[in-house]
Formats: C-alpha cells, structure tokens, sequence
C-alpha cells in the first residue's frame, strides 16, 4: 500500500489535466467560434452515438459565443474527466487494469485535506453588484446548454457542491446540477436519499438554511470522488488518498465552507430550506428528459475563479455518455470492495453497464467456492443502496461482466428462470420512468416501490469444456495467421477451449487420437459399443 | 410479389457463389499448406474472435494435408455460407435490409423443385470396393476436426440431410452434422423434436431403415433453407422461392430420393433404426463441447461427386459463428412473419441474438397499437418452438432489437420486474447444460421442464423525451463537425431526442426561449412560481 501514500505527479488542478490530454493526443482544441446554447453539446454528443469509445476525444473550445453574439473570456472544456475510459486513466494517472486497486487503495488510506492560506481559485473576486446585471456573476461563465431543444436552460454539470452536517460538521463533497436562472441564482434537485438530501433535511428541520460552495472545475482526482458514492468518507480525503497527497483546501469567503485552492470557479452561496420553486426539465443520464419538479435554490453571494479559469462541463444524457462512463469508473470498485472485504465474497470483477446509467445493470463476477455466493454477492449488492440497480447478475469468472453479449450467454446457457432468479420489491425508483404514470409517486409507488430482478447465472455444476480448439492450436493458428499477413486480431476472451469439470479419460484419449488422425480407430471402438435399442 | 417470380441471377451452386465472394473481396484464397485437422479450423476460428464482423471473409484453402501428410483433391472452403452478414446477403443476392422481405416472399410463393434427367453432381459415382480401404470412401474427403483437443473425430457441417416422411412422402432437407466413423459409417444425431428425428421414429415403428442423402455443398440459397425452420414446406420449393426459378433435382443412384444436381457432393445410405452407437463428443453452438449419448448412425451406400468438387464446411461452436449467423439470418424471418401473419401482431423486426446461439435470446420490435401486443407476441414467439427461446423480450420500435445495450436500456427504463416479466415452464432444454446435472434428463427434467422468460420492456404510458438535442441541432452539429476535419461518424440510432408524448406546451415553450438565450425570463417566470413547503 506504500504506493498510495507517495506522490504520483498526477495533476493538481483541471489546467495540468489538459496539458496531460494534448500530450497523449486525446485533446480537441477547437478554434472556430462556437455557440454554446445550440451547438457545443450538441457537436461533443455526436462522438458517443458515432465514435469507437477509444476514438473519443475531450474537447476544448476557444472561442464560444452565443445567440446574442456575446464572447466569453473563459474556453470550455467537455469530455476531460471521462470522455473514455483512457480519458479517466489519464486524470487518475493508472492504468485501466489498476483502476479498482487505486480505488481501493484509496478508501484504506484516506489522506485529510490541509488547509491553506490562500490559493489561485481567490484571484478573482466577485460580491454585490458584480453579481447582477449583465454581463456580471454567473454571466461570466460560458455554461452550455446540454440539449437544446427540449432543455430550458443552460445547466452547470462538472459542478460539485460542498456542504456542512449541521449536526456532526462532516463535509459532503457531490456531483448536482445546476440550473441556470438567473445571474445569481441557481435550481438544484434534491434527491432525498442522497447525502445531500439527508444533511438539508437536517436544516430545515433546525430553521436554517443551507450553505454551500460549489466548485467548477479542479483537479479531475477530486472531480472523480465527488461522483463517487463512498458512504462514511470525507470525498477529500479519498481525493487525497487517490492522489498521495492531501488536497489543499481554501476558507470560502462569504460562507463556513472550504473549496480547492487549485479549483476554477467556485460559486459560493445559501439554498433555501423553506421555500421551493419548478426546476428542470433537464436531459437525464437515464436517456430521457427529467421532469419538472418543486426543488430548493441556491442564491450566490460570492464568485472567486483564477485570473484565466476554464469552465469545465461533462457531457450527459442519453447513455453511454461522460456521465456514465464517470459513474461506472467510480462505482464499480466502490461495490467490488464492498463485496469483498465487507462481505467476504470472492468477487473477481464488478461492472456497471453504461446502457443502465451506470446504475440499472449491474454485473458480479465471482470465483465462487461455495455454492450459495452467487445469491449472497447478488442480496449484497441489492442492499447496498436502495435506487441503485435494477437487474443484477452474478455470473462466473470465465465471463467479462463489461461485455453484454457474453453475459447474455451465460444467462441463456448457465440459467434456468424458474430456479434462478429472484425479484425483490420495495425499491426506490429514482428517475425510472417505469415506475408509474403518476409523476410524483415514481420514487416509491404504493404498494411496496420499485423492484429489482437477481440472477444467479453461475454454473450450478460441472459443465463440458468450452467449445473452442485448446490453446496449442489457437496459439499455433495465430501464427499462421501472421505469417498469412491477415488483418490484424484484437483477441476477445476466450479465444481457446478450456475444461469445466464434465469432461473424462475416455474423452480425453478420443480427442487425442483424433489428431492423430487415428479416427477411424475410435469409430471401430464405438461399433463395438453398438447396441439394440430398447 | 412479381420480383421473386423472375430469376435474380444468383448463385447455381457453390463454386459461383465463390467466384462471386471473390470479385466482392470478400473471400481469402489460402495457398500456404494446412493440416484439416489441427490447424484449419483454428485458423478460421480466429475471425470470430478478434475481427469485427465486417471485417470477416470466407476462406478457400487449396492444399490441405493431414497429420500422414496426404494431400487432397477437393479444396476446403470456409465461411462462405454466413460468415458475416454481409457474405449471407451476397449468397441471397439482396441487401441487408431486404432478408426479411426475402424470405417472406419464398414462403408465400414457394416453387416447387424440377425433377432432371442428370446433372454434374454425378460426374464421379463411387460404389462398392471404392467406398472402403485406404483413400477410398469418405478418405477422398477433406473434412477437418472443428474443435482440435475436444473432438473426437472429423464431422460434416455443410451438411444437409434428404430425406422422405414414410407415410405422406414429404421430403425434408436439415441441417445436421456427420459423425466419421469409417471410410462408409458417419453417426448422426437425432433431435427428437425436429423433422428429421419424426420421420425417423416412424420408420422405427415400421421396422424399416431411414434412407437418405446426405448434400455436400450446393448453391447458398438451398443451404440457406437447410438452416431454417420451415415448418410444412418443401425446402427445396422455399429455396425455389428465394431464387425465382425451381432448384434443379436429380435421382439417386441408390436411394429412393433426390439431390440437387449442382451440388458438388452427394453420399447416399441408410439409417439404422434398430442398433445405436455413442456419438460425439462434439463442439457445440452453444459454447459448450456437446455430450456422448447413443444415436443412429448412417452407412453409405454410393458417393457421387463433381470432378472438380469444392468441400464446404461451416464453421459452428463457440458464439458468435458462421452457425449462428446462419441461424440467425433464417430464424428471424420464420419468427417474424409468424407474429405478422399468423398472429397478427404489429412486429417491425425480429432479433435471434447470436450470443444465446441464435436459440435463446429473442428480441421482438414492435410498434404497439394495443397495450396487450407486447405479451401477446411473447405468448406466440414462446409457443413457437419447444426448443427455441430462454429468454423473450418484447421492446418498442426505437429500440434496435439487435443491439445488446439497446436491449438492456430497455429492460432497465421500461420494465418493472414485479409487474412485466413471466416465467414460463414445460420448455424442451435442446443442448442446454443448465437444465441438470443428469446427462440424460437435460431435455426435459422433471417435474416439468426447462423455463423460459418473457419481458414486456415497451414502455407502458407516455414518456418525456428522450435526452437528445433535437434532430435540427444534432443535423447543424454534423455539419460543424465535417467543417473542423473531425473523424468519420458512424451513427447509431437514436442520435437526435424525440417527443414520446409526455411534454406540454410550457416545456417546449422554455425550450425554445433557452435556444434563444431567454433562460433568465424563465428563471424569473419559476421564481414566480416559488412556494413554501407544506
């Protein structure tokens, strides 16, 4: 674990992450001018309904506009914390193999913040009237609309919110949205569960309202906790954890928070506990429009950013998109550990498929060596958050959980409906449209929520070998393969045969003389076996 | 309906379809020498696991050696049936698109075939002396061992079964594999359930031998209907169909049936109905290496063969495979126009997944008029085949239903286990190891069978839209994205958001001020609304 706890160079703030992404040739520097209300997502969307998820790109626009003709000082950036998987890699400074041990790593050696003095994300200070009217407080900052035509406004998205326990002062560190309302002012939705939602509740029962920070755009280790779902942490901490080195934090200005001292912007403000107002529609992870609904607001009372900030955004909606490709990275290792070290399962492998949101569908590989694990991986994992997951399967080691077709396999041939399978009720439905028609009553329409479907698709014994020629051949074909100057392979698992317990002697012997080409001889000893039939 | 009528220049037999595959770059022709036993297969094997599908060709290998070091006449050709969809549609003369419709139209105008007085398939006849001893007999073809290390003999493949019903007559024509046993012995496997397997337990009951003809290589299309499930046809009339002119028949030269006469082989014998032996073990489609169980087995009365003849081989096991594909391209159809036709169903496409062997996972698209269609069509696609289907999952016609992660997104924003989904028992388990541990009671353990499941993942009520810039941004995004030299797109459905009926004029009135940069009038038209909480 030694490694965790030094340095690993990775980037201290979002501007040394893009110099990174421009060096490895996974930036876009676009330089013509662009409308970030009807143009920006929309040209980034493209790349995740067209592009290989290797070919995908973090953009950096250079000169955005809007409808008026207005130019923003500050560039815009989409794509940079997760617009692929080698993206993510990239800010987290690993390769994609080591992702769920850094994470790990990360949770068992947390490192708290340091305070400092003062920091960049203080060169600019904003307060009192240039907060209002045009051209002031959040009209500095370029926020895109993400889908234009069914969203009704722009809404920030790389946007993480600090908050307080008003009782135990532990911080919360989450990824919400922002919707844009005025120069000043901000929708946010609440979701009840969330911690979040948790510590306002707590407000507004004491009669006060809530304050909060909200930082746009650090150092993409930090940006990855708050999309994280780590009960029980300080998200800091296991930035610092990640990183191998304590994140340095600022005091707020106008309220009892703290914000990175390397960040952007951070937009400091109050959210009301008494009063609500319509917020949304916006475009959902889950691939459909959010819908409107009564939420808090958050009025800003300061903006500091650095003297040339960027004004990151991450690009969501219809999956797979950064969004999911965030979540995925983030909660895979958060499950893989929870199933292993909490619950003692030999779990080799956790997946979360962008197609679910990152949420919906989810995938537990495991090395089973009794037979009851594949059901106890599957209820610990349908415990561990109410709204998270909707089809959980449990399948074995020979199977990539990431690759929907191979599980599609194993549920048709290692799977049988009537044995199998488990559908658990009294979930919380959180942003499924297949709840109800009712609107409101989607997070837990009576009589008993929302449900979840557990598949245990494990071989339940011994199985005959995989269908595949062994390794000797497929390695001695792969030669000749080379040799015959064929296209290049890009090998899926398994690409060779392999022995899975129902497999004897006899067969054994059979197959060997048949590459003998002694055939025939095996066709004599199956005459002699010849019988009548009854 | 006229077009199917007319002859469409297609393929008479197998060497015209190589010729074709060729000039269309889809064929490789490999001149290095290979061994059929241990290193062909593999060879190809290779494709399918490391290619993506466009990228995969039909292979000619025109000096094969065995493991003594003979050689052969007959060159052994590959893939050439369905090694990718697109070689399919080469072998159909169609597009892509057009399969269905294909299809459609030879089962509505079938013709039936024409009887000849001779044809090339009779160039060379082998009787006698010249089907046994060294060289001679089934020696003078190169069939290869399809999964070196697990099987346990060489075994036809393109390999289609004639044979006749003992009291209507009725010839059928399957697909089935052939065991080498000897020079003039081949096992075979008899699926109790298929055609084949009624007509045998009819001659059983009649104390009479099954004669039959066992076609090696002939025009795609007739092997296309060999693949299929056609129940109550002549295949060769539904072949017939698909070329526009009857297939051309010649009589054996020992058994009461016919074969087509440009077929490039054709072995002639009997079936014995009263004595088994052990057949397999054999690499199965499923994945798995399928088991050894006592089967009939065929001797060979006359070989007959072109003087030049090609030995085709299909290329099955391990999914996806020319075997799936195959299956694929004819299940689809057969499935397709029996919810159209025979149920009435508003179906707009049909997806076998090649994951569950094109057996198990079954897609059904439709565009619902009726809330009850969904379940409808699963009850009719379930009662199809005994055999056909594990899991059934209907979806709404923005869904492509061959997708993989199209399909999970339904399941996971369109259905509710607790309330969608139906286990079904009494289901025939055909080739699956996860119906029991007992070997022999797999096809229908007892108390009652396998199961299968059905999944309404259509959407039960109006939805908001879905979270895609409308098609007029994403439409002005590609043309920016061309401007700036970006990588080719290659664009997946849905790629621009759409109206699926819950959306009111307010929304798509925000929305279109938000594109207009009016966002703050909306801002200050929710803030309007504010309420305190209750």
């Amino acid at each position: 674990m030694a490694s965790s706890q030094t340095r690993r160079g990775g980037p201290r703030d979002l501007r040394e992450h893009v110099a990174e992404l421009e060096r490895r040739g996974k930036l876009v520097r676009f330089d013509m001018p662009i409308n970030k209300d009807t143009e920006l997502m929309p040209l980034v969307r493209l790349q995740f309904r067209g592009l290989a998820e290797e070919e995908r790109k973090a953009f950096l626009f250079e000169h955005v506009t809007d409808v008026h003709g207005r130019t923003f000082a500050m560039p815009v950036l989409v794509g940079a914390l997760a617009g692929s998987r080698d993206i993510y890699c990239i800010g987290m400074r690993c390769e994609p193999g080591e992702v769920l041990e850094r994470w790990s790593a990360a949770q068992q050696h947390p490192i708290p913040p340091r305070l400092v003095e003062g920091g960049p994300v203080h060169e600019v200070v904003l307060q009192g009237k240039e907060l209002r009217g045009e051209g002031n407080g959040l009209d500095r900052i370029p926020i895109p609309i993400s889908t234009p035509g069914f969203d009704c406004a722009p809404f920030t998205t790389m946007s993480h919110w600090v908050t307080k326990d008003p009782d135990s002062g532990r911080r919360n560190l989450g990824n919400y949205r922002g919707h844009l309302k005025a120069r000043d002012r901000l929708g946010i939705l609440v979701v009840p569960t969330s911690d979040f939602g948790v510590q306002w509740a707590k407000y507004r029962r004491q009669g006060r309202r809530m304050e909060a920070a909200l930082i746009l755009g650090c150092a993409p280790h930090i940006s990855f906790t708050a999309a994280a779902k780590l009960p029980g942490f300080d998200e800091f901490a296991v930035a610092g954890g990640l990183a191998g080195e304590p994140v340095e934090l600022v005091r707020c200005k106008t309220v009892d928070l703290e914000a990175p001292a390397r960040a952007e912007i951070v937009v400091e403000g109050v959210i009301s506990t008494e009063e609500l107002e319509p917020e949304a529609p916006f475009g959902e992870f889950i691939g459909f429009m959010g819908e409107r609904h009564l939420n808090p607001f958050f009025s800003v009372t300061c903006i500091t950013h650095r003297r040339d900030a960027i004004y990151g955004a991450i690009i969501s909606q219809f999956p797979p998109s950064e969004s999911t490709k965030l979540r995925q990275m983030a909660f895979e290792p958060v499950l893989y550990r929870h199933l292993k070290v909490h619950a003692n399962l030999p779990v080799t492998d956790v997946a979360f498929h962008e197609s679910g949101g990152s949420w919906h569908y989810i995938v537990i590989q495991l090395k089973k060596s009794n037979p009851s694990q594949a059901m106890q991986a599957l209820h610990t994992a349908v415990g561990f958050d109410p709204t998270i997951g909707k089809i959980f399967v449990a399948v074995d080691d020979n199977v990539d959980p990431h690759d929907a077709d191979a599980v599609n396999w194993a549920l048709c041939y290692c799977m049988q409906p009537h044995r199998d399978m488990l559908v658990v009720r009294g979930r919380t439905g959180y942003l499924d449209p297949s709840a109800s028609p009712l609107g409101e009553k989607d997070i837990f329409p009576p009589p008993s929520g929302n449900s979840a479907l557990l598949i245990d698709a494990t071989r339940k014994w011994e199985y005959p070998p995989l269908s595949l020629p062994k390794r000797e051949y497929m390695e001695r074909a792969r030669k000749l393969w080379e040799a015959a100057g064929l296209p290049r392979l890009k090998l899926k698992a398994p690409w060779y045969g392999e022995n899975l317990g129902k497999w004897d002697a006899e067969l054994e012997e059979d197959a060997e003389r048949a590459v003998r080409g002694e055939y025939y001889e095996t066709g004599e000893k199956l005459a002699r076996q010849r019988r009548k039939m009854e």
